[in-house]
């Protein structure tokens, strides 16, 4: 027999009560889960950040190799990702949860409590959220944070001269990706398999990069190429990208290694690593090192005309392509 | 051949525009559509109250009787609808939307073009949101706007005395749907399949409540019955709602008529119908008014051991029963 609507709530609003109680935030909230809206106070000085992003069965996971809890812990993170791309303090979430027929309540008690997991590890209370039918199983999370006034860090601030710079070795999810979808069995795999099932987001990393005076970051959520193309075309600049600067993760390259792929690959048009990009100059990449961040530089901001490239090892340069393309 | 993601985002990012220009808090938006988080400035001495509400094909809607314009309407003015129960000023959304393989250009078109008039009707702009592929067509909205400190209307502050309030005639939305599914095509009909694809937010209307000192209120999304059946599990209290006060929309109850129908069942227990449901002494009822709000008495509020009922006619009683359950 399937989970009722009542018995979702339930199990909602009793980790809805615990994540409060953990939350960066908590004591802002005005209107808890349970009535129309949520309602909450805004810190003074910061502004609200807010993004929505959707996981669907078939699509973005599988539950043939994705626990619900683990489905519960990514919903999230990856939301949470999208805060600490802008260097926000994250604070709250909603989830909007659909389920096909038959769904049993012990699925969504540990769909619930993997969101719990993620909401306490980031300092995030469960605010708010919806039920309702649907035929696949997904989830749309909504998350909510708080980033001082006019400091937000964005996509369209690169500067030519700027260097690219990625907070951590890449490419471990997208095998991650390829070891769920083709069976696999060594402890590359697993290592690869827990990459993708679940991200950490970089709270603090983006925290110290704003900090030290980033103004260009995503989270590399489709792609180190993609990611960057993307920062191109916001910022009207282009981008040489060094092959040889790129870091891939050891187990990645184990993993492409053994399945005869090149693991260059795997680190630039792979997703779901959630690692951060970001776009500064040299002296305030170096600020953010003694702040203790690992930063990587893999590239350098160039003029438009130059386009987004990869350069090989003898100079030579190719576009930079790869990354995931949600409907394409 | 079906749409792509770039086209999606253009769609999307031309409306995002437009909307801003016609928003409410177009000025107050830092980062708009386009990065992974939007980013917005609070006003002074305001919350910000969020919700989140998704509509499934086959389930909220079919595309047998629903267009996509309707569609995009509907998305967004049940979710202002839960804005205006709160009081609040609506200001901005995101939408996650799913489309099956196949889905053209100019549906999507249609979608953002729903969206974007409900958004100018509504003052709302579109900051923000995420694409993916689904099973079902669906679209999530999250909606957000501001209210005054510690002023937002709830849920769970019904007291004993206060009376009941609707801000219009019931029923109509749940006439529409019964006409979708079995087909209709009279005067009435058509009206009533109106009140279903087209609901207005009664923005103004939670307002002049809110203003009035209204402390108590929701939108009718789930039928009367079950939402002052709600607002006594949150507020500790009973209610009595009498059956010859329960204001029936002329249309619905033409409709009921027609097709053996009980008038009240439709006003009652059938939800869409997004008029507003307050409690509140009558001075304060009689404020409301005094500014232009339209409140019909239904019932009033008592101890919680005489439970949720329905007064028939004679004074006789029964459990208040009816109402949308999501997923029971």
């Amino acid at each position: 027999m399937g989970v009722s609507e009542r018995e979702v709530i339930e199990l909602a609003r009793a980790a809805a009560a615990r994540t409060r109680r953990s939350a960066r935030f908590g004591e802002f909230l005005a209107v808890d889960i349970g009535d129309d809206c949520a309602s909450f106070g805004a810190p003074s000085g910061f502004e609200v950040v807010v993004t929505v992003d959707a996981l669907v069965d078939g699509v973005h996971f599988d539950l043939a190799w994705t626990s619900y809890r683990d489905l519960g812990y990514k919903a999230l993170a990856v939301n949470v990702s999208d805060l600490a791309a802008m260097g926000a303090l994250p604070a709250y979430f909603l989830v909007s949860f659909g389920m096909p027929e038959g769904v049993a309540r012990d699925d969504v008690a540990e769909f619930v409590a993997g969101l719990e997991e993620c909401a306490v590890e980031t300092g995030v209370a469960l605010v708010g959220g919806d039920t309702v039918r649907s035929r696949a199983l997904e989830c749309a999370v909504t998350a909510i944070g708080f980033v001082e006034r006019g400091r937000a860090m964005r996509r369209d601030r690169a500067r030519i001269g700027d260097g690219i710079y990625v907070t951590g070795p890449l490419g471990l999810a997208a095998a991650g990706l390829l070891a769920a979808q083709r069976g696999g069995g060594t402890e590359a795999d697993a290592a690869a398999l827990a990459a993708l099932l679940r991200p950490r987001p970089r709270v603090r990393e983006g925290r110290a990069l704003l900090e030290a005076g980033v103004m260009v970051c995503e989270d590399i959520s489709d792609g180190l190429a993609r990611e960057v193309r993307n920062i191109c075309a916001a910022s009207g600049v282009g981008a040489r990208v060094h092959e040889d600067l790129v870091p891939v993760a050891e187990n990645a390259a184990a993993f492409a290694a053994a399945r005869g792929l090149r693991p260059l690959d795997l680190a630039l048009g792979g997703g779901d690593d959630y690692e951060l990009v970001a776009c500064c100059p040299a002296e305030v990449a170096a600020r953010a090192r003694a702040a203790g961040v690992e930063l990587v530089r893999v590239g350098e901001i160039v003029p438009a005309e130059e386009g987004a490239v990869l350069v090989g090892p003898g100079g030579e340069t190719a576009p930079l392509v790869g990354g995931y393309e949600h409907t394409a």
